[in-house]
């Protein structure tokens, strides 16, 4: 298997779009609807309009790809965007991030209080979900191992916000620690994504654990795939705004770029990190230093190098139409423009 | 069954001291231990030195009253603290209070960003700890229910603080709002402790929901006591520093105060506080106002009540020692010197 081929920049797109997304959409309306109190209304808030869906698409694609049936997994699906969208609403908080999906956060919107419990509240809704496909027809060991998948997930997102804040300003932190945080912050649930949706239909631990291997290489990739875009071409259209380089994240391009450069390019480097600055012309000129090093070219191995290891998590499935998909998502993690 | 006899007013602290509080203080410990990673400290910060650990001690002895193995729910009994410390965590920033246990708070000692996310990660090592159960040889479909009804008191906390912050500073506030708030707020996972030490221990669905309706209505009872102690004897050195008359936050003696008195004494009472005075002369100025008007004594009936209707929920259960400790822990609770 290989990762090469004609990938569909719009896959994610289609994917929220597909019969897959349109179900998960409809489950989701329904089950948090607009008449809710108070409580439900913020987390409908946080919930809706959906993203891309991705999470819940994968753990269904994952159950058929095992051979299940994906909408017997519906309520874990659900489940996996509730505690996506948990971590978002507590991580807008700890970074001070204002908007999202183009409107107030929810401690924006709601304030920091209520955002702290709807984000719980979203957590509890996750297990509540997986408990829930008891009476989908799952089995019982199933549903608990998933428990066991989710809450070890939850925990090693934790620690990837952790790890995460402790880089920040750090420009001359490892790769390799980057690599590790972005396996906790963003792999992690990957993982439990994939792993989950192959244990609620019956795969074996070691077929799951597979699914959850290719979840969380993915997820890495992902991350090194929107560190890359913040330095995308300056004329395209969806460029970010550079919110990392002025709140002082650190990026895998940035740190691999001061890993390889001299000494001039690393205080030049340092100094703008060091200012903070939102200004879209400080932003173009680091973005040009950083391309002249050739680090976005290296960030794009370890993408190529994570896809690469994801593809090794499906080696065991037998060819069809959802383990292609799974395949695509890779495909498409890895293929950036920049 | 009644509610009157000898109560030993120390038997919260013979229970922390007690072969099951040793148990679980040993076990605590040692699963988190001194030399854990910084996520872990944060999180140990918050459960150690550890309260009362009345939540755990209850969910042993409720596996214990339906004829279970207390020890073989350990697991489970610690998830009850780690869902309960994980709460104070948070609230602790939502109320904005700066000490507690006699030590500063989660997030004023490591910050409100650490604090969110240690309180987040002790609520999935709560469900971690539930999955734990099945290595402890416990059958799959308990603990399935156990992670129901764990994440449904989980949301119904969330519930509970979300009427709370919105019976702050409201004095007009209909006692059986403040009621509801209680069965939220303390009641739920009162109601879990129990429910899922009998569920795990081989209980009845209907058992284990009667174990259930104990703990609520104790939780409520627990509540009221709590306000009552606000106002108790000022020569008391327990006595504790009035804060939620600072910060604002209703009590049932305030609410019930309000409701029967003439207006003088609402006027006199909402300017108390609205002043949200932290002057331990304007508090004794207030707490005569409040001996005046007859509200404790109306306060100490609703705890009867409440104490009256959780020992219906240990009406079904054979005599023993597990069932005098659930009978105590009632009296405790409804024995208030104010």
């Amino acid at each position: 298997m290989t990762i090469t081929g004609p990938v569909p920049l719009a896959l994610l797109d289609d994917l929220a779009h597909s019969r897959t997304g349109e179900l998960l959409h409809d489950a989701l309306a329904a089950r948090w609807p607009s008449d809710s109190d108070e409580l439900n209304a913020i987390a409908r808030y946080a919930l809706l309009p959906a993203g891309k869906f991705l999470r819940p698409v994968m753990t269904m694609t994952a159950a058929e790809a095992v051979g299940g049936e994906p909408s017997q997994v519906l309520p874990a699906a659900l489940a996996m965007e509730y505690l996506h969208v948990a971590t978002l609403t507590h991580d807008d908080i700890i970074d001070g991030d204002m908007v999202r999906r183009g409107r107030p956060t929810v401690h924006v919107a709601h304030g920091l209080a209520h955002a702290i419990v709807a984000g719980d509240h979203l957590i509890f809704a996750a297990f509540t979900g997986l408990a829930e496909c008891r009476e989908a027809g799952l089995r019982d060991p199933a549903v608990v191992e998933s428990v066991a998948v989710l809450a070890e997930a939850g925990s090693d997102l934790c620690r990837g916000q952790m790890l995460e804040a402790r880089l920040v300003g750090d420009i001359t932190a490892e790769p390799e620690t980057y690599l590790e945080m972005a396996r906790l912050k963003t792999g992690a649930l990957f993982r439990a994504v994939c792993q989950i949706g192959a244990l609620l239909a019956g795969a074996s631990s070691e077929q799951a654990a597979a699914l959850g291997r290719y979840g969380s290489d993915l997820g890495v990739a992902f991350q090194i795939r929107d560190d890359l875009i913040l330095f995308a071409d300056p004329d395209d259209a969806d460029k970010p705004t550079g919110s990392d380089l002025a709140n002082g994240r650190p990026t895998l391009p940035v740190l691999v770029a001061y890993q390889t450069s001299d000494e001039d390019t690393r205080l030049a480097m340092g100094a703008a990190l060091a200012r903070r600055s939102a200004e879209p012309a400080e932003f173009d000129e680091f973005r040009a230093l950083l391309m002249a090093t050739g680090a976005l070219q290296g960030c794009s191995e370890y993408a190529t190098e994570f896809g690469r290891r994801a593809l090794d998590g499906l080696a065991g499935l037998a060819p069809s139409h959802s383990v292609d998909l799974l395949t695509g998502i890779v495909q498409w993690a890895v293929t950036t423009r920049p």
